[in-house]
C-alpha cells in the first residue's frame, strides 16, 4: 500500500484535521498522481455535513484534483511519468451500460463511484478518498490530461465547476446568436460566463447585487441586470434563450421563466432546496412558451478532456484564491457566505 | 351583422343559458361556418369560473369547433362553401412576430386571440364568442380543413385535445424506439395514447386505477402500470424516454422523474396547480439524469392542419359522448369527476 496524508473529517459535521491513510498500489491500468492543487467545492462541505446522503467516514474531500504523474501501471497507454494530470468527481463506473459506453459515466446505470465518500464497488470495494491529500491512485480511464500552458492552480476547479457548466452548454448547443443569462456569480457562475462567452453567446449576468457589475464585465459578460430592479428586469422579459442557473438557494423559478423566450431552457446546475412552480400561472409559465426546466450534473471523462482542451485553446481558467490547507475551515466559512472570488484552491505544498 | 344563438354564462361561475348575439359580417378573408359539433374542454369550465384570469362576459365557450362552410369572403383562397372546416383555440394573432411567422401563433409575442373569452385586438377589437353556438365567422388563416372520411363529431376534440398532445410529441420527435408513458387517461391522455402509438412508440399508461387497463389496451396502449403498486412501478424505474403528463391535479413530479431514463423528458400538457420538486433529492432527480420538465400548449394553425391530415391518414378520432346542449351543466359536473369516455361533444342540432 501507498502511504498518503491528507485532511479528513472523522465524523459528520466535524472539522477537518490532518490524517494519514493508505492508497492502493498502482495497478496495471492505474496512475499515481502527486497532487499539487485541489479546488474547494460547495459539495465538499455538503458531503461532510451529510446533506445529500449519509457519508462514509473518515472523509477526505476534494474532487478538483490536479498534479503530476509519478508512477504509471504496466498497461497504462495514455499517460507517462511527469505528465500533468487531473481527476474530477468520479473514479470508476460500471463501464458496461449504455451511458458508460456513450462516455456519460456520470449517468452510469449502476451509479458512478465518487472520487471520495464512496466505495469503489467496481474496483477493490474499498473506500475512496479525495484530493485534500498529497497523492492519489486512479485508473487512467478516469484521469485527464492537463495543459502545461495554463496556470495549474487555476485549472483545478475546471474538474468540477468547469465541466459542470461546460457540459450543459454543449449539450444544449449554446453558441453564436444565443442570449444566455447566468444566474448566480460564484464558482459555477463565473465559469458559465467564461464558457458561454467563449462559445460565442451574448451573456447577461443576473444578480441581486449591483456591486458585482464591474467584476461581471471583467469576466466577459456583455450585460448586467440587477434582478431586484423591475426597470431593469422588465427590459429583459422573454429575451433569453437559456438561463444557466447556478444558485443553490431557494429562488423564484416562475420569475426567471418569464425572462426566457419561447422555447427557452432553464438549466439547473446548482442544487436548490426545491423547484416550485405554484398556481396555474406557474404551470402556464412553462406551458405558455414551450419552455423547459432541465438539470445536468458534471460531465463524462471524454467531455472533461474536451473541456480542458477547450480551456487551453481559449486560455480559460478559474478565478481563484489560493489557500493553505490549514485554513480550510475559514475557507468553508467564507464559501458559505459566498465570500470568495471565485473558487478556493488548496496549495498542497502546505500540507 | 349576423344573428347567432348559443349558450352563454352571463357572469363568472354562472350556469350556461341560451343567448342570442351577433357575429361580424363575413369579411374578405373570412369564412362563415355552420357549427355542427363542438367539444367540451376542461378549460371551458375553468374560464367560466375565472380560474385562469378575469374573463370577458357574457361568455360563449367552446374551441373544438367543426362544421360546414356556408359563406366565404371575396378573397378567401383555400375554402369554398360546403367544405367541412374546423376552428381551434385561436382566431387571430399579430401575424408579424417571429412565432407567427414560424406558424407558432399560440406563442405570438403579442398574445394570440382566444376563440372565446378575448377581445380581437388584431381585428375589430370586439369580443370573441366560442363554439357553443350555431355559427361562427373566422379568418381563413385560423380555419382548418376537416376530412370527410372521419366521424365528424369525434373529430371536434382534435381541435384542442388532439393538437395539444400531437404538438409536443412532434416537437420532441417522439417515434419508433421510444418508450412513452402517458399519465392520466382523460380527454388529453387518450389522444396522447393514440398519437404516440401511431407515431411508432411503445406506450404505457400510468394510472392509479386498475379498472382502466382494459380500456387502455383498447385504445392501443402496449402496457399498463398501476402507479399505487410498487411492484409494478419498480419494474419501470428509469425506463421511459418521455412522459406525457395530462394531469391537471397536484401530483408527485419527483416520482415520475424517477421513471424516466437519462435524458428523459417529462412533458406537461395538463395544467396542475403546481410543479414541486422538494429537497436536494428533488433537485437531483432532475440533475442526476439530465432530465427535463417541459410544457407545451396547443399548436399552430399549420400544425393543427398537419395533425388533422395525420388523423385522416391513420383513422384517428377522439372517443366521445355526444350530448344535447341542454345537458351541458350535467356534462360539466361529470367532466369534473373525470366521468367521461373521453370527451363530451355537443350536437349543435340540439341548440
Amino acid at each position: 500500500m501507498i502511504q498518503a496524508k491528507g485532511y479528513a473529517a472523522q465524523n459528520p459535521n466535524e472539522k477537518l484535521d490532518p490524517w494519514n491513510f493508505e492508497r492502493r498500489e498502482v495497478g496495471n491500468h492505474d496512475v499515481q498522481i502527486e497532487i499539487l492543487y485541489c479546488g474547494v467545492c460547495h459539495s465538499d462541505l455538503a458531503q461532510i455535513n451529510n446533506e445529500w446522503f449519509p457519508g462514509v467516514f473518515p472523509m477526505v474531500p476534494g474532487h478538483e484534483i490536479v498534479g503530476r504523474i509519478v508512477k504509471v501501471g504496466d498497461h497504462v497507454k495514455n499517460f507517462k511519468t511527469g505528465d500533468l494530470a487531473g481527476v474530477g468527481t468520479m473514479v470508476n463506473s460500471c463501464g458496461k451500460c449504455e451511458h458508460c459506453e456513450d462516455g456519460l459515466e456520470q449517468y452510469c446505470d449502476e451509479g458512478a463511484v465518487g472520487t471520495y465518500n464512496a466505495l469503489d464497488k467496481f474496483g477493490d470495494g474499498k473506500q475512496t478518498y479525495g484530493g485534500y491529500s498529497n497523492t492519489i491512485v486512479t485508473n487512467e480511464a478516469f484521469t485527464v490530461h492537463i495543459s502545461e500552458k495554463l496556470d495549474l492552480a487555476a485549472t483545478a476547479p475546471l474538474l468540477c465547476a468547469g465541466i459542470t457548466t461546460y457540459s450543459p452548454l454543449k449539450h444544449w448547443k449554446v453558441g453564436k446568436g444565443h442570449k444566455v443569462a447566468v444566474l448566480g456569480l460564484g464558482g459555477l457562475g463565473h465559469m458559465a460566463v467564461k464558457f458561454a462567452v467563449a462559445l460565442g453567446a451574448e451573456v447577461t449576468i443576473l444578480s441581486t447585487s449591483p456591486k458585482k457589475e464591474a467584476d461581471a464585465k471583467r469576466l466577459g459578460a456583455h450585460h448586467f441586470v440587477v434582478t431586484t430592479d423591475a426597470n431593469q428586469t422588465n427590459k429583459v422579459k422573454s429575451s433569453f434563450d437559456f438561463i444557466v442557473d447556478t444558485v443553490s438557494a431557494e429562488h423564484d423559478f416562475g420569475f426567471y421563466l418569464s425572462l426566457l423566450k419561447v422555447d427557452g431552457v432553464h438549466i439547473c446546475v446548482g442544487v436548490p432546496p426545491g423547484i416550485h412552480l405554484n398556481g396555474s400561472l406557474g404551470a402556464f409559465s412553462l406551458l405558455g412558451g414551450r419552455k423547459s426546466i432541465v438539470g445536468s450534473t458534471c460531465g463524462g471523462v471524454k467531455e472533461t478532456q474536451e473541456m480542458l482542451d477547450f480551456c487551453a485553446q481559449h486560455n480559460i481558467t478559474s478565478d481563484i484564491e489560493l489557500i493553505d490547507i490549514k485554513d480550510i475551515q475559514t475557507a468553508f466559512e467564507r464559501m458559505e457566505r459566498s465570500d470568495v472570488k471565485y473558487r478556493f484552491v488548496i496549495d498542497m505544498a502546505t500540507l
